[in-house]
């Protein structure tokens, strides 16, 4: 049978791929009279005289909301917040069996960026953290500023950080292997999006200086017509010689390839003309820019994906249920960059020197030992950085 | 060791009540493929085209919100929503475990009406209904009145309905056992909040004729000065002699007492002035408005109160979960006036004419087969009334 009627079965069968159970025992009067009334009404009084005691008597402390408005769900595009619930569900499953992290999915019915903002203000205290998702750009990132002004929560849009924090872990180690610096290197993306913006905004915080973006017009340069803010942002740390052209020009030379965008955009060709042993991470899904094996015999020596049939699968679910983890451990009142780049240097350093290859720069995502780095890495930067509150 | 004490140390050890699970299997990619990329875009791509299949391959249609804004809290009164969270918690929990409904507790950080109804309405699609919990009157009659236009799912403010179903059940087997007729009685209510209102409203619908609300100034009256709207509309259908003075004047001559207001508001003296065989329901919590004891030496043939440790629990957690089993069960688009009074004749008769007598005319909170009873009435009553959607 293939994946997509499977899917269909298993998710009719399933109905729902979360549930919310009891922890409290409740089989007798007197249970009733612990876990409600009278008994309920201890905890409410002390969280009334001090706040921060739900995190002490409720599920706050391990509770994340995962927030959408269905306007960019997977590569479906705007499909609404109902058909969006599927893979924020799925996204809540991670959740817990990666992280141990409760996540709870809400779709809201509205496209303004301040009903969004509204909605999720509105419920801050009832939870530790939230998650954005497949929100699409450039609203997402007004929603997530907007949001952490608003909330006393950490606010993660995963489809930005998430993805940056996990390429940046692949590309650590592929710079390890191929024997570079991420001072030295030229990196192209293709794509200049949500994911593209955070990945290059990350790197380019850990030290890259070389970067020109590309979107469907070809090379970001400052100046450049109809830039929406974030591009013109992006365009004052990148591209800083103004080049223009397309794709198959910028890649003249460059030794990364970042691919955040659509099936086919990069040919044989065009890897030719990159720098010896080019590195390159084609993450469009499910079909990435280039193919692995054509990448490979144009000379790539480095090849990292989106998809979990080919080595290197650069995948968030290594990033998000350990970082939320991390957050949440240390009850920190924000997700910062230190936080994010220690989580890329604990994925990166869980493969050792000697098992380092180029069909191993990153970990499965079923490797056990990712979420608790992650977590670890995430909780000890929250604290140099004075984010942590316990 | 007293409850309260036992209830902090229990709410500290749960870390929350509830807690959202998987109810798909994670284990290895082939598992990932389906629950999440790539398989999970199907459902999504069969919500969009059709979005009532979010009842098929989501948990919507197993889903219920508990929203507060923390404003009227079991008896605390307006200890905001993160303190509302512990009581919230608890009722999702009686939602799970007397009637198997998935519910999952959202308290609002806002006490403008609007900004309530705004929030629920934005997440509608996420849920198959909204249990209101603990919102104080009179705003707790606009917000349900507004989400009840607003929303394409069934909106329920436990507090009036689930108190006005339970309290009818006792009602119907106590005038059984008293030979009374609920058109023929007098009924005096003290207190005439939400609970109070919706009481007398299912009543009258009923076959109730004569009644007279009380509040802290006394009878209720067409033409009294200062009443809010939904006292002046009560005073259109009760009190039609328009009657004034004092709750102890009221009482002289009425058949039935129903206190949902303060402790110690009516005496032994005042039981005696009742007609003869008075009925009482003394509801306040934790301290009813006369001790059982104090009523019955005064006279009153039966008596049910709000406590565990008296007979006649009239308790909410006989109706709500079965309500929201029945509700979903035919996905329901409302729960009108039918589905209440079903639900309150099904409790009633889950006792057989032998056994009942006054210490027993209502079933125990723990009585397995209160749930399925009112789920069974409540779905029937749904489907004659047009509103069942399957």
């Amino acid at each position: 049978m293939d994946v997509k009627q499977k899917a269909l079965e298993e998710h009719e069968k399933w109905q729902g791929k979360i549930e919310v159970i009891s922890r409290a025992r409740l089989e007798t009067p007197e249970d009733l009279s612990i876990a409600y009334t009278p008994g309920v009404a201890e905890p409410c009084l002390k969280i009334s005289e001090d706040v921060d005691l739900s995190y002490k008597y409720t599920r706050r402390g391990n509770m994340v909301a995962v927030v959408t408005d269905g306007t960019a769900v997977l590569g479906l595009g705007d499909i609404g917040p109902e058909a969006g619930m599927p893979v924020m569900e799925g996204k809540c499953v991670l959740f817990k069996v990666f992280g141990g992290v409760d996540a709870f999915p809400l779709c809201v019915r509205s496209k303004e960026v301040d009903d969004i903002v509204e909605t999720v203000a509105m419920l801050a205290g009832s939870f530790g953290g939230v998650n954005l998702e497949d929100i699409s750009a450039p609203r997402c990132f007004e929603i997530e500023r907007k949001l952490k002004e608003r909330c006393d929560i950490p606010i993660f849009h995963d489809d930005q950080h998430g993805t940056a924090v996990v390429t940046t872990a692949a590309m650590l180690n592929a710079l390890k292997l191929t024997g570079r610096k991420l001072s030295d290197i030229k990196v192209v993306t293709s794509g200049a999006g949500a994911a593209g913006i955070a990945i290059i905004k990350l790197l380019v915080s850990l030290g890259l200086k070389e970067v020109i973006m590309c979107d469907r017009s070809g090379a970001i340069y400052e100046g450049r017509e109809g830039l929406n803010a974030e591009k013109q942002e992006m365009a004052k740390i990148s591209n800083l010689q103004k080049k223009k052209g397309s794709l198959a020009d910028m890649l003249v030379g460059a030794d990364v390839f970042i691919g955040v965008s659509a099936p086919g955009t990069v040919t044989p060709e065009m890897v030719k003309t990159m720098a010896p042993n080019p590195i390159l991470f084609p993450m469009a899904n499910p079909v990435p820019e280039i193919m692995p094996e054509l990448a490979k015999e144009a000379g790539a020596a480095v090849i990292g994906t989106g998809r979990s049939d080919f080595p290197n699968q650069i995948n968030n679910v290594l990033a998000f249920p350990g970082i939320f983890r991390g957050t949440l451990d240390v009850r920190a009142r924000d997700i910062n960059d230190e936080m994010k780049v220690a989580a890329a240097y604990a994925i990166a350093g869980l493969i050792d020197e000697q098992d380092l290859n180029p069909d191993y720069i990153i970990p499965n995502p079923f490797d056990k030992r990712v979420a608790p780095a992650v977590a670890k890495a995430v909780a000890e930067a929250a604290k140099k950085t004075g984010v942590a509150r316990i």
